[in-house]
């Protein structure tokens, strides 16, 4: 079963009450058509959606620290008690040492938090793989937020990515807006999708995540 | 009146219900002295005490960062929106570019957010005082976590920090661990005090609290 | 006397044997209109300026360190041991932490490396001030690189600034492509300027170093 | 044939004129035994070095920019035309985001730059091994400029490291005092090691270096 993780970076209509709204629509989408359906929110809005829906709850990022003098780090473990499932990494406005992404799937493991580490190319998508996390998202940073999806502008990336990265499992993202780009990723051997702005700046949410679902069954 | 500030890190006593536990014991004696109280915590948390307690909520950080594709950034906004009254800022174990220092006290000003900034001596007070934040916290790095109290080991630095943030209000932090280390900063002249572990660890935090207010007023 | 200092960048055109040509242009123009002249290199660069032309010799940047183990910052003392006389701080394009700052400030006043601290508006040339560098530049970032000059675009900016640096002395910078902005630059009260392609990327850089020479006397 | 890389860090007594003289003492001994020699300097003697002696010469850094408006950063290009043969790349000392280090290795194979890349532990090793640089240098961080050798401390992970960085090169470092540190080293089936303190700060640099150079042969 393929899953949808919609990332909500830091727009103003994806924050609070309004990020609740779109966790609202995937978890209805999510159960009319099998999909798993993961949001990945701002630290602050984690426990209002953990808590008042079913689906995946993602921080956008954790730090590479354990319990201590960490003053305005994201903590992994704070992140776990608020109800976080698992946690984005190294997203490409986000990028991470290696170090740092290493502990911090290291410290998710320990704690319950799955990771899903993202990787502008084929090369550094096989070298997050040997850290083992739970997913690679290949995002080729220059389709982000464009019109042209990566599973249409760049499927031979896509398709070594899927085997590059084995045994892990693959999302891919970047510029993903409509069913299409979602049948032709699932068609290459992705697990699922990462999207941004194709949801949430989406007119009809509602019927961009139904249509992306239909995709992905 | 004075503020008593208590940052709890990323401590493991001081995440999640354990960080209200802290804001409960806090609210109760500040009630009792009359004493301004406020709670610097992950972001994950601030929801949590806002909606559970009646003294001030800050985010120990916030990114220089508005609406927009931000992955994994600390919005100020979505700080704001999950109840923060304010944010520490450029504290010693988070040291931000002063672009993004004076970026974050605009954007805290826009959008209802005070803002307290971290400073390690004398010179760096005096020139994050020009940004005009609400607060300026001096603490020498090398205090912070000991068992000395600046107000006892760095008097002087104190007395001239107060003349050199004038207009500035001026808190003062680092090894601050019984009552006589207040009340020698109010002497002194701060608007408060600014502590972490001297509160987070304390063997009886009800006691340790109440001593300080009763110091400060 | 005014100065005119040239940022290199990391210009193809500007690199080793091809900053010593800029460099001895620079000496050259510099003599004839009794204008100081300075280089900022790549740190490659300031030993091959140094020892083959008399114009001033700084850094682009440097790291906060003292001698010790710190593989792959840039040494101030490096920096000063290979003919430097002073460095840029805070470029836009490399802006600090408000600490680091302060610490190279101190490290250059120690082993005698000036330096010319950049600041992107009114409030943080006054923040930096306070530090008390040797010089302070302001360099609107929007205008960096482009055709418009800072003091043709916000020559307010400029006459506030010399203001509230005082003492410090003031350089500006920022879209300076002709003879024209340099005597308004000057007129406004300004020590000298600060650019980078308007003379690394000039057809003839000769002609227009003149130019602005003539401005400045 | 097995090399001996020095990176003479920050150290006060490896700046200048004082690294040539550690430079002119690795030239002896390399001719002498016959072992290659490399030494990672501070950018700004790179050029120093290769114009008088004929060791290899490698930066400690470079950041992963190309010619342009990079103010401040270590340009590949500038150290590649000062005459490095090649560049130290994630250091614990300085780590890089996992796209950097991609992308350093990249721009150094365009321009004629070795890359050898620091790995703390297996894991990360066999992750940068997927980015073919030249050398994978394995020094776990609590280990460097300690009295104990990572090859006496820590045998086995030297060993695996050995295999998982295959078909990339490896080098061995952190710690490394004496002749029987190297001969363990060399046992294990590393290429060569990397040292920083147990040379710049030995009493007898010569000795320490024939003795280090006896154990590879």
């Amino acid at each position: 079963m393929g899953i949808i993780v919609v990332n909500t970076k830091a727009y103003e209509e994806a924050i609070g009450v309004k990020a609740l709204e779109i966790a609202k629509i995937m978890e209805k989408i999510g159960k009319e058509y099998g999909v798993e359906m993961a949001i990945a929110v701002q630290p602050t809005d984690i426990s209002l959606i953990k808590s008042n829906t079913s689906i995946k709850v993602l921080s956008q990022h954790i730090d590479a620290i354990e319990s201590g003098a960490y003053t305005g780090f994201i903590s992994p473990l704070a992140v776990r008690r608020a109800g976080a499932d698992g946690t984005l990494l190294n997203h490409s406005e986000h990028r991470m040492k290696i170090e740092e992404i290493a502990d911090c799937i290291e410290i998710g493991k320990k704690i319950g938090l799955i990771s899903i580490v993202c990787a502008g190319n084929l090369n550094v998508a096989k070298s997050i793989a040997c850290l083992e996390p739970d997913y690679v998202a290949v995002e080729p940073p220059e389709l982000i937020g464009g019109e042209i999806s990566v599973s249409e502008a760049k499927p031979d990336v896509i398709k070594k990515a899927v085997e590059v990265v084995k045994p892990c499992k693959i999302l891919c993202g970047a510029g993903i807006k409509k069913a299409s780009d979602v049948e032709k990723a699932i068609g290459l051997g992705v697990d699922g999708i990462l999207v941004a702005s194709g949801v949430v700046k989406a007119k009809d949410r509602e019927k961009i995540l139904a249509e992306f679902a239909r995709a992905m069954i």
